[in-house]
């Protein structure tokens, strides 16, 4: 019989509102009775997008990452808007980040980013019967898309040039999965 | 040749620090010469730890998220300290939330875990030669231990049961790199 550890909300606090986070901090009552207090992103949760051609390579994107201070190489993906479902923002970053729409869709899995301190999602689609439109990125968003066989992916995860841990997830995904 | 989107700091201000998250709202400069705002959490790093038996079981933990409102299974993991290698907090980690010690600890890489606004880097530890002395958790936290057949593990991963992200990861690197 698996133990309860369950801890319950006392108060929410909400201590930082910026354009993209929101963190809040809560009093919780602990299992034994004590109180402590725990602070965590609120994230309305993201879809990434694993684009498979007919030839077997994927696309990928290279941007630059502020909070890491580096350019890294990365599946598409974007956080969800208000009232979108995991689906629709996922065909809405496609074509907006690469230029790409889809025909074939398919749902992955989904998965608990950073379990520590965010409450984000991540829902994770194949894209096949790919089509080329027009991308139209974000103001304020710089990216190059980069399409290399599947198995060049895997390498690069083996070897350790691609670190973003969604991106991981994603192609070992690919890997077993399809 | 692959484009440069390197973003430059203009002004960076802390803009919440709590007993666990430390946020930062920067101004950028942009490859165009605009400007932009950043906001990310600053992460001193953490280890995870993969606990291997000589009969193939793995240990797993199991706890209450409050972020995400559930309890999940994971690798053991924990915050770098001060000054403490990612090897050091990775033997620490493992003592004080397992009671386990062990001989033989192999680095199998490290990933980023949530780049779109946190600089927390992940390493990943593979512990085998596992000796049992005694737990000793920090205060308010709760959690038990569980020992599964890899193979356990790996279904877990396949099926959907095991939703943390770090998790994820190791167990695939524990399918491919060992």
């Amino acid at each position: 019989m698996p133990q309860d550890f369950t801890e319950k909300k006392i108060q929410s606090k909400l201590v930082y509102q910026g354009r993209l986070l929101r963190v809040e901090e809560d009093v919780v009552l602990l299992p034994d009775g004590n109180e402590s207090r725990r602070e965590y992103v609120r994230h309305p949760g993201a879809s990434m997008i694993i684009p498979l051609f007919d030839d077997d390579t994927v696309l990928l994107e290279r941007q630059y990452r502020y909070p890491v201070g580096k350019h890294l190489i990365e599946f598409p993906a974007g956080k969800l808007d208000s009232k979108e479902s995991p689906l629709e923002a996922a065909q809405r970053e496609l074509l907006e980040e690469t230029g790409y729409v889809a025909d074939s869709w398919m749902e992955l899995g989904s998965f608990l980013l950073a379990v520590g301190y965010s409450d984000e999602r991540i829902y994770c689609f194949l894209a096949r019967d790919l089509k080329y439109r027009k991308p139209n990125l974000d103001q304020g968003e710089f990216l190059e898309t980069i399409r290399v066989p599947k198995q060049e992916l895997f390498d690069w995860i083996e070897n350790g040039t691609l670190e973003d841990s969604k991106t991981i997830i994603g192609a070992s995904w690919l890997k077993s999965k399809i």
